[in-house]
């Protein structure tokens, strides 16, 4: 057990556990859509598979988004990992504000993935984004002016 | 040099950055794949082709192969690095406990890039996926069980 | 607050927030590229093409060409932040010697997107790809040396 002492890191440690959970399971979901539409990239997973159809498929519409919205995740939440940690971390700023910061992180992400799995027409998923992208850039923002060492 | 202390920080950082190194790995791996089989994404990439040979390749089966086990490590490495670290600052888990969580998914992704670069007849890709997979979800769980805070 | 309390974690929150900000630019920048170009990959994207054209794109050069970049910058800049870290936290090396990696792995990163957006020729992003990568791996490196515990 650790000795760091920080009011804000079980709220950080509950937050970024559960967009991490979020983002962890598009992993069975592509391998969902994988088994159910038969679109394997490997030549050693398409066993079930006859001979002439042994063929891998790259341009699954279902198969890509899921893929697509993963890789968007994964742009987006290492940033929001590193920047929150170092948020409550170094920045000064109030224990309401860190944690209002990661509050509407993980509803912009989650609110993101539906919009892009349900393929909801836009501006839901460019807006969902958008919330998310502004979080990290805020902390970023002041973990820069409030930590300044170059 | 930092006042945090805890047990399972010297494990942490060892493992991580072991698993870290094998990632990393993949990069001149797919470089050195690229530069034998000449298949290049970039038109600045193919100075030592001839004229008539500079077309960017998308679709060559080994570099791809390496690229996607790229991929899936950042997709499992990334939620290992941020939950490991968290379980162990913020969960009352033995050392004991946390330590087994590392190495069970330290060798479970050697033994997923193994599979997935060596095209080793399935289940073995998948099982070791799972193992690396079952792992972070445990170690979700018990921290959000554990610090709780919304 | 937190008690953490460590010579170089205001220079790593620095260098992290500022590397991850440029890594984050690169979101916005593939938008333009789509915006611009008409280059979608989403049907729910396309409201303001003509019917006919509604087809999604995947292999336009310049849009590729970011996203390539954006895929990197993960692939270096995820084991900077962990590596960096702990590099802070566990290893005995001095500030100067710390912040120095820091320094010279930021520079790296914007020399390679700089080398790559541009498609500057070879082998300018090549080396500053090499240079952000041998940090990580000397950081590492010193990690192991010094909290071995396996």
């Amino acid at each position: 057990m650790a000795v760091i002492e920080s009011e804000e890191l079980p709220y950080f440690a509950t937050y970024v556990s559960i967009v991490i959970l979020k983002m962890m399971l598009l992993s069975p979901l592509t391998s969902y859509f994988r088994h159910t539409r038969n679109v394997f990239s490997n030549q050693e997973d398409m066993g079930s598979l006859k001979e002439k159809d042994k063929k891998p498929i790259f341009d699954d519409p279902e198969v890509e988004r899921v893929r697509r919205c993963h890789r968007n995740d994964l742009e987006n939440i290492v940033p929001f990992f590193a920047l929150g940690l170092l948020y409550a971390l170094t920045s000064g700023a109030a224990t309401t504000t860190i944690v209002w910061h990661y509050r509407i992180f993980v509803a912009s992400r989650f609110l993101h993935t539906i919009a892009y799995i349900g393929a909801l027409p836009q501006p839901s998923r460019g807006l969902s984004f958008f919330v998310g992208f502004f979080v990290n850039v805020s902390m970023a923002v002041q973990i820069i002016m409030n930590s300044w060492n170059f």
